[in-house]
């Protein structure tokens, strides 16, 4: 019976996602279940890529609590993502699965194609993870304004965390993160949501650039109609590169410390925003992927990847929260950096090339819709 | 007068150090003056790459301050190493000098050789900066252990700093930097000096640890029997990768705060060290520059240059240090960047490879003098 409910609590969110965008084929999971790649492979249900980290039997126990739902929501969404990506592939490459655990509680699930023929390098994570928050992971927090009494804290964090690099230049670089925390601060249990879905690409054209936000405005409007114009703007703030006076890319929508105006609001327009990465993406992705490039493409491209790099192991707060929690699994954390990147000494675009058109709106963020 | 003193004062450095370190043809300077790329290109005396950045006049004026010696010793040493490099090179191919001011004051001479054949990307910078030392920096040199008082200290600051990436996954990559601190706390001056040269190789060659780490040694024995060993663990400490559990290289020496046995002797340390440079690492690249190799050791290199990346971004405090200074001229300090790295998820070398050997050595330190 309680297995009954749980099967139809996955089939209605993905009743919900596909009546909500209409986006054709990307609304159906595709695709068999997947092996996993860690100790003994084995089948799994609801075409996830791979078994749950919370004991299927404790989700059923706990199927009402925001920590079941968010690990369920995760996980569809990493594949969903997942098969929409490899349905983009022309040779039938698919995404390596690495289940993990971590030894303090909790795990993950990391996935990535590389060296495709369409992306270069994908990565799709989820982690669900328990614990004592450690004292550098408490400092990352405070910084973001949530005040914690002490430094040794139960929690529970779940996210699921993407990047996806394609090789044709014209195909621009999308990036997207969701993500649940809960903190028990003496008798005081703390929750918030946080996220954001954001585009980079090497060349500027602006009606992908429209049909981005647009999406992105829709699965905001939804919820509350400030959202959009808030989070545009944290997302051009938080996507800085303050030593070259450039944005990491053209934006999209960030957020954080979101606890209003209910729980189960907050997991809905989280639950929207994530719904809405692949008809924000796979369109942009089908419209330029055949399209030829040159070398001089290529190494323009090379160095804008050298640029996000900069931004994610320099600035990036989650990569940094990451790297300087003990036993974080590197891996995961940095598959988020290209296959390939390079630095130039003093590379200048041309005036009134592509490049630096580009430049000039990484410099002036614009608003498009 | 006075400029004959000056005059005699540079021989006598080059004397010095073409007698310590019997390595012929790189104990001379090459080549005529080199014209200078910013505003009016002209000719400059000593053979430097540009003029120096404090006026001759007042050079002449203060020959014995540690200011003056410290950058004329700079200025030679960058000189020196720039022609070494270019006589490594088919195809003539020049380094490009870049001399810059700082509104705030002083300034530096960056020299970049980008697309050769034996050098992929080489970068030597000196920097003779003064100015109020700002809130950021002030932070990032009390975690260094020098209390300072307020954070608002009029300082003086001047170095070389040099990154080697060749184009040969056979020849390693050098990095060196030698620096000095004046900062006024109060009516007290301070001052000290810091440095270090560190190698790292792409396929370990025991025989160039020997003789890289040889030449180091020799250079600190000359002033104190204790500082090779003290100074080759700091380096070991210092050019770690935490989260891989790596060290960025094989190491070599690494120190900071020098302020002991006297001024003039710290000066004469440092200068021989720097002077250690090119015997230490010249006789390495024309042994193996014309080696062939393989896709598969350059991707290796590729590789190992993402963790050259993640160190210098995530750790590298001098990085952090140019990065978070206002106005800090970026391209200067991320000239060590590689000019192409790579990031592959989960590569690991096979067993008994030379790819395993090396990061061995890169988890395990070892004595090699």
């Amino acid at each position: 019976m309680v297995f009954k409910i749980f099967k139809r609590h996955v089939a209605m969110i993905t009743y919900q996602y596909s009546k909500k965008f209409k986006y054709g084929k990307y609304g159906t999971l595709v695709g068999a279940a997947v092996l996993v790649s860690s100790s003994s492979p084995q089948r799994h249900d609801y075409n996830f890529m791979a078994p749950t980290i919370t004991s299927r039997q404790h989700l059923r126990a706990n199927i009402d609590d925001m920590k079941t739902k968010m690990e369920l929501m995760i996980m569809r969404v990493q594949a969903e993502f997942c098969r929409a990506l490899e349905s983009q592939e022309f040779n039938g490459i698919k995404f390596k699965v690495d289940r993990w655990e971590r030894a303090e509680g909790g795990g993950g699930i990391t996935c990535v194609l590389q060296d495709g023929e369409v992306f270069e390098k994908a990565g799709c994570n989820i982690s669900v993870v328990t614990g004592l928050l450690p004292k550098a992971a408490a400092q990352q927090m405070n910084s973001r304004g949530k005040a914690l009494q002490s430094d040794k804290l139960p929690f529970f964090a779940a996210g699921v965390s993407s990047v996806i690099h394609p090789r044709n230049p014209h195909v621009p670089t999308i990036h997207f993160n969701y993500r649940y925390f809960e903190v028990q601060d003496g008798k005081e249990k703390r929750w918030w949501f946080g996220g954001g879905t954001d585009l980079t690409p090497y060349y500027l054209d602006e009606a992908d650039a429209q049909h981005f936000h647009g999406v992105l405005k829709t699965a905001c409007d939804l919820h509350d109609k400030t959202y959009y114009q808030k989070f545009k703007k944290w997302c051009d703030d938080y996507f800085n590169i303050p030593h070259r006076g450039e944005r990491r890319g053209i934006g999209g929508i960030f957020f954080d410390d979101l606890d209003t105006p209910s729980q189960e609001d907050a997991f809905r327009f989280v639950t929207g925003c994530a719904d809405a990465v692949i008809p924000s993406y796979l369109p942009i992705v089908e419209k330029h992927k055949n399209k030829s490039y040159t070398n001089a493409e290529r190494e323009w491209q090379l160095l804008r990847r050298g640029r996000y790099v900069e931004f994610n192991l320099i600035y990036d707060r989650g990569t940094k929260f990451g790297l300087y929690t003990p036993g974080a699994r590197y891996e995961s954390i940095l598959m988020s950096l290209p296959l390939n990147a390079r630095w130039e000494y003093m590379n200048k675009p041309f005036e009134n090339s592509r490049e630096m058109k580009l430049t000039e709106v990484l410099k002036n963020p614009r608003d498009w819709v």
